[in-house]
């Protein structure tokens, strides 16, 4: 096996579909995976809006062997793999090299806040030196509104000082443009995915990696589109109609909307279910939703299809 | 197996002993929450000041295990097993009440923020069903300086309610009196810990349980007989010393300073040991906690000999 390419383009924080018993189901989760990559869209497997962090380790180990058992591309796979517990993190990191994803998605440790970049530091580097592998390729995840722990400059600094060709990148979904172009500027050849894609046009223009962002779930076609072709004359009108959607999905409970609108599109009902804290959308909400991406003529192509399979 | 009692008195989170190469000790942890036991102290284990986040479910059952195949009293346990994954949070409090355990504190899932009180709701039902266990008490954890998901009073009104036999009380840390005040009134009988003894008198008087606070790793014995002597003449110049004591702790990074005393009371520099994101105390830190212990002529009685043994 050899190391793995930066990745770049777009990739979707695949949302991960529970039964009525809030069992994740591998074999949805398959499909829409395939879905996704038959739209030019990756695989960040176990986000923020996967609910990754309502899943035990153990849980995505498995999942992560049913997507490769499955024949899924693993060089557009990006796992989350951080976790409050080092050994955790370890063990799914670990896992993820050796079924030979392209790179993994690292939270911080974000029980405890207001923590040093000493203490961020040696976390990651206990991680790293622990999996060993000269194949790992790590993308940080900057999102402090929800992690309540930043990923700093000089934290990514000291990062890329000391593991060159380990630390490939991040994801920085704080939504401040200041600190994705200070990132773009300081570090040239890191690879940096806004964690939202109403920045996307803007963020390629400026040496971006591509993005990875949550409506990329529903609408991946659309935004892979704009990341391949950012130079197009069409791109500024392209980048506004997907803020449209972007911003419209943003008046709702993100993640329980997105499984909403996938619920809606293919057809399968099921996709609906949340585990909790997070609960699904109110018959109203779900309506409101329903008519605001009617009223776009919204269509998720091939949905229904691929998840019939 | 009978349902155990509501749990009250003083119990210390306990710090958890990493060896160099950051492994937990089980043997030392044993030793301390045995000397722990000897000063009328519980065992509020993997709470915030064990660095439970930091520990996998697998390690935290093994450590547990270890605990109670020791001999422990596990009437005077109330482990920490609240988790982000429901599937962790029902792995660790079942094993806990097989091994029998008086009580468990469950933190909420502490990922997502501004989740609702339904959310939280389903969180801790699901968790109090799949266990299905009529020996479970659950003890509540309110600390939304760090969890950043409070615990509100209709949150709890509404558990009291559909699980009288379950849900046993709570740990305050939020440090707000006025909260903990809230509880004591709107709910006779729930078992109110504050996470801080220099509200423990003030708790006492007012029906408070006794409480669990971070100190009490060190000062066990003192806090112990406060909360045993309430009544006595003397219990405003006792609850003084000790405020004393805490005040200065809380000029240190806690957790570093609790172990960096325990290593120094006991002998033991092994104590010192933090896993990332935290790190233990510098040099310069070390010194200075130390010249205040020794100000204050503190000691840890008994504890070189316990850890000796």
């Amino acid at each position: 096996m050899n190391k793995p390419e930066k990745m770049s383009g777009v990739l979707s924080p695949v949302v991960t579909p529970f039964n009525a018993d809030l069992k994740a189901d591998g074999g949805r989760l398959v499909r829409q995976c395939r879905w996704l990559l038959s739209q030019n869209c990756g695989l960040a497997i176990f986000g923020t809006n996967s609910e990754a962090n309502s899943l035990s380790a153990d849980e995505k180990i498995d999942l992560l062997d049913t997507l490769v058992d499955a024949g899924l591309d693993t060089a557009r796979m990006m796992p989350g793999t951080g976790a409050c517990a080092i050994p955790d993190a370890v063990s799914m990191t670990s896992h993820a090299v050796k079924r030979g994803c392209a790179g993994v998605l690292m939270l911080p440790p974000f029980y405890y806040k207001g923590v040093s970049d000493e203490g961020l530091f040696r976390y990651y580097s206990e991680v790293i030196q622990q999996v060993g592998d000269s194949n790992l390729m790590v993308y940080l995840y900057h999102f402090p509104q929800v992690s309540q722990v930043p990923i700093s400059l000089s934290l990514i600094e000291r990062l890329l000082k000391e593991y060159p060709d380990t630390v490939a990148g991040i994801k920085d979904s704080s939504g401040d443009w200041n600190n994705m172009e200070a990132m773009l500027k300081q570090f040239p050849g890191f690879a940096m995915f806004p964690g939202n894609e109403t920045v996307l046009l803007k963020s390629m223009q400026s040496g971006g990696a591509g993005c990875i962002s949550a409506t990329a779930n529903i609408n991946p076609g659309a935004i892979a589109d704009l990341a391949a072709n950012w130079q197009a004359v069409d791109a500024q009108a392209k980048q506004d109609e997907m803020n449209d959607l972007r911003l419209m999905m943003q008046e709702f409970p993100m993640i329980p909307a997105l499984k909403a609108a996938i619920a809606h599109y293919s057809g399968d009902l099921e996709w609906r279910h949340v585990r909790p804290p997070l609960v699904e959308l109110t018959a109203e909400q779900n309506s409101a939703l329903l008519a605001e991406l009617d009223k776009r003529g919204f269509k998720m192509p091939g949905l229904a299809e691929a998840q019939a399979a």
